[in-house]
């Protein structure tokens, strides 16, 4: 089980610095979100990783190698990527035999398994697949190549509700049977925040935020209350933003918070990690 | 102002029959929720109606005639469409532009606000649009051309929670503007519960539910409390699913409650459009 370190990465793009000095290193067997902002440069980040396209700079390493045109090294990982990775006709069926090629196995129990819970038509081609159906017959595959590192690009990018809560739970399962890493790029946080056990925030092209998900969210709180309470109890606090409800004051505190609160007026509960994010990356009147 | 009036649809998709028989009327300057599982046709549906495929029976009119190769009545309706729609090559100002003279007028003030607003680079070329920015560019267009229907496929496929909330509201604001028919079709139901006023429920082959958004609330409730209670309560009622908390059993109810609950132990709670969408539609345990 080997950890991958991903080293001030650099990618420009048409004249824009996306990706300015991105490290982190992903640990075996750990879920990882890895969340950030429309345009942010989350995708541009994963197809280097997967050998797709090349950083500018920097590098990705796994076991002391580079993975640049590292067949060996590619053949640990997969990304769910688009459509037209896929020779133009394939059917599904014959997409998961090919990749059992290219991969040398693929797990056909949980297949059979997965495209009956799902109920897509494997006889369909891939190029004809609704968008949902798309993202589900990406999921499956992701779900039984016998990799170590699995990166989800939007793993539920339309898949309606009932189909995103059967991916959840298979997800977790299958994790539980053979851990693995599995890194998730979605806009849909509040529905992962009980899956991921790290957060990867990307923002202005570096890093921000890199922690275990648990003891971040034990650090953000929103205080509500009278609005001269809410000003007296959050100085001296980070806040993130600060919201109004007629004459009550909410306001986001990412920190820790003091350790008597007993004797203030205010209330306090936890932030979903979807405000932390949207506060923390929101541009709006800055 | 126009009807338009969805006739008897029939669509077969290899040996499938999609879509059964599909009847249905929008109704001049209201905003519609199209709501159904993966792979139910909704988008073969939009399709037909903006005469982008045919189906293979039924019809549908505006102004008395069908909309089949009727270019007159195609530029009063806009679709959401795929990237692939465009010429190759195209960059996303240079569709305006075309679009502009293929509709006769484009809002440019209102897309300088939106591009703007949501940080679209409008010298991208559109195939090399993330999967979030395409849609942004794909919204921009929707809400720009002067067009009385709208139809609006996954709008928020992709987006990001921040402009996912932006989208919600420029929505809302340029419809008090200029009010006009949008037909939403998405699978973040929770999310669009407070923007619609009419619900289309599509489930195999047919539409299940076409009505006012608050009458169908107000019929939808969430039964809790002791077994027995709730069973008591809830006997010659429509319970769609039934869950269990330790003791307290939920039952997700549709229709009338019965007119004094006062006396009764059970809690009332309203259903979210979500919840009844997935009980409606689930067909685990059939």
């Amino acid at each position: 089980m080997s950890e991958l370190i991903v080293k001030h990465i650099q990618k420009k793009y048409r004249r824009h610095q996306v990706l300015k000095n991105i490290s982190f290193t992903l640990e075996p067997e750990k879920i990882y979100g890895l969340l950030g902002r429309n345009g942010v440069g989350k995708s541009t980040l994963l197809r280097i990783i997967n050998n797709r396209t090349f950083a500018d700079s920097g590098e990705v390493i796994l076991d002391g190698q580079s993975v640049v045109d590292n067949e060996a090294v590619q053949r640990r990982f997969y990304l769910m990527s688009d459509a037209d990775f896929y020779p133009s006709g394939m059917k599904a069926k014959q997409a998961f035999q090919w990749l059992s090629q290219l991969y040398g196995t693929f797990d056909w129990t949980y297949s059979e398994h997965l495209v009956a819970a799902f109920g897509l038509d494997v006889n369909q081609k891939i190029a004809k697949l609704s968008t949902g159906y798309l993202t589900i017959f990406k999921l499956i595959v992701a779900l039984c190549l016998p990799v170590e590192f699995i990166f989800l690009d939007e793993p539920v990018l339309g898949l309606d509700a009932n189909n995103r809560e059967l991916f959840y739970s298979e997800l977790l399962s299958t994790y539980e049977d053979r851990p693995r890493t599995f890194v998730i790029v979605t806009h849909l946080i509040e529905e992962i925040a009980h899956l991921i056990e790290h957060v990867l925030i990307i923002d202005e092209g570096v890093v921000t935020k890199d922690c275990d998900v648990t003891l971040l969210m034990n650090q953000a709180h929103v205080i509500s209350g009278p609005q001269t309470a809410v000003r007296d109890f959050t100085q001296g606090l980070r806040v993130l933003a600060r919201k109004h409800l007629g004459e009550i004051e909410m306001a986001y505190v990412l920190g820790e918070l003091p350790r008597d609160t007993r004797t203030s007026t205010v209330s306090i509960q936890q932030m979903s990690l979807q405000e932390l994010f949207v506060y923390l990356t929101d541009k709006v009147g800055e």
